[in-house]
């Protein structure tokens, strides 16, 4: 089932036509303004339910950031997912329009809200080649429990991140269980089809998983395979701050191929080369996303594990699903 | 040679540092202040001169609209390059932050300025997969047998566009001969190493081609082919006005291909395909470009045309370059 489609915009008043019972999954897009294909996505499912509407599962679809989708901006005053720090949501004095959002989305669909959702699925799109990727915030078992499910249904990929000091605050973090899905290439602020079937293939396939949880018939693996977070490259940058090379050609769009000693890295305009000294050829993910130059990352870099999935993990799942 | 560095930033103190005779072709980059690979490319050059002072062509480098591209945004309060429209130019009550940039590049580089440029390129991007391209607005002598020189020494297409009353006022216009360089595809707001080689050498062959023309050496085609505007198509709209289809994933990224009767245009969501029902083969150009989904333009159709280049054109460009 699917709420209407005023109840994505999460105004109070609407909320009031939202009654429903047991699982209810949180479906976000545009939790990023300029992020425009899970957007589309929603609007399309929420005119014609039935698109959405076929695997049993309560769905609850929002946009995160109305105004900044409107202005066509990821953000107005900053970003919202790294909006949800608990030191932010505590504070009564920050104003940012943002943290603001984050309390009211929270307030809303948050476990303890109006319209308690138990689980949440955050729509991305990114301009780095990434293809479909599952991204975990930490290692909760419900949300790996989760992704295994979904990696052993359509083979994607997962990219957990995991103890970056620097980068706090995911959405997906304030509910029992969550998970980002990220699609790309696409340029911010375009609509692009293969985009869109992509990000509906990803989300079927977690109402799929999630409707297969409910009926006690899912299947997990015993093990799964995850890219955890090891750090992020900056592009070098001269004395000012700015930078002072590219990405190389070389590397753009090898999302997810092993960096291997000597690897080029980064272009200067002389034509110098920075080369990957590394070892034990980490895997680079989000190479050359848009939205992270004002972060200072230039890409990121993880390490492949396979993981066993203990029965206790899958509980987890079962337990808030049965809800 | 090149002037300094802060020049580009277009500071009514840094023009007093500018001394210059002859041929000066003012190289505009960040007009979009989200089309950051020709800035990037500015700056180099302005950091290492040689890298431009190779053709004993006087070159001014300005950025555009210095303060979109600090924000990262296309523009303030109006879209820069359609802010060369006379009548916005001649009204002092209009106070745009773009409109006043227009006039203060025009009184410091414009053929009348204190630093008076008689050529001007502008370079952009575009997320169309269009390669590198020429644009010329209209049919002037000058700016057809520079664009047919580039063509003839480095095979670029040139897209002429001619008589849209939705869309004037483009910066080009106001200077005696000039022209854009556009570069695709690439998000808004990501530095790419191929699109910066493209635009270099783009630019390089401009500045070749005006010092051949500049030391009498210039070999002109008899002819040359243009792609001539005819209109621009938009996304089919639902009764609100909101897009009801995304560009269909069959045409997306094929710029410069022609449309054959029942070409896939538009995907619905549902599936329904709109198809090409016209005639004549028109050849699409700016496919899904994200900057346009404003001005609600899904691509812009053109009919290739081969035209003589009469010898009165050449002598249109010599006389600007001997000024």
């Amino acid at each position: 089932m699917v709420v209407p489609f005023a109840a994505i915009f999460g105004q109070a008043e609407d909320c009031d036509r939202i009654l429903m019972s047991g699982l209810q999954v949180l479906l976000v897009a545009g939790t990023h303004g300029n992020e425009i294909n899970g957007p589309w996505l929603l609007d399309q499912w929420s005119q014609t339910p039935e698109l959405i509407n076929t695997h049993g599962v309560g769905v609850v679809p929002v946009i995160g950031n109305p105004e900044a989708l409107a202005l066509g901006q990821r953000y107005l005053d900053c970003d919202l997912n790294r909006s949800f720090r608990l030191d932010l949501l505590r504070s009564p004095s920050i104003l940012d329009r943002e943290v603001v959002r984050a309390k009211q989305l929270l307030s809303f669909f948050g476990p303890e809200g109006s319209t308690p959702c138990q689980i949440v699925i955050d729509l991305h799109s990114t301009t780095a080649a990434m293809g479909s990727t599952l991204v975990v915030y930490g290692r909760r078992p419900a949300d790996l429990a989760l992704a295994a499910l979904i990696q052993a249904r359509l083979g994607l990929p997962i990219y957990l991140h995991d103890g970056d000091a620097d980068q706090q605050g995911f959405l997906v973090e304030r509910w029992p269980c969550g998970l980002v899905i990220e699609i790309g290439p696409v340029p911010q602020g375009l609509l692009k089809a293969c985009i869109i079937e992509q990000t509906r293939l990803a989300v079927q396939a977690c109402l799929k998983v999630l409707s297969s949880v409910s009926s006690g018939l899912a299947t997990y693996p015993d093990q799964f395979v995850v890219h955890s977070h090891l750090g992020s490259l900056d592009l070098p940058r001269n004395t000012l701050g700015h930078p002072a090379a590219c990405v190389h050609p070389y590397l753009q769009g090898r999302d997810w191929q092993p960096l291997q000693v000597g690897a080029p890295l980064f272009l200067r305009p002389d034509g110098e080369v920075f080369r990957f000294e590394g070892r034990d050829s980490p895997i680079p993910v989000f190479i050359n996303e848009a939205a992270y130059v004002e972060k200072q990352i230039a890409m990121s870099l993880t390490y492949r594990e396979v993981c066993p999935l203990p029965e206790q993990w899958q509980g987890a799942l079962q337990q808030l699903v049965d809800c």
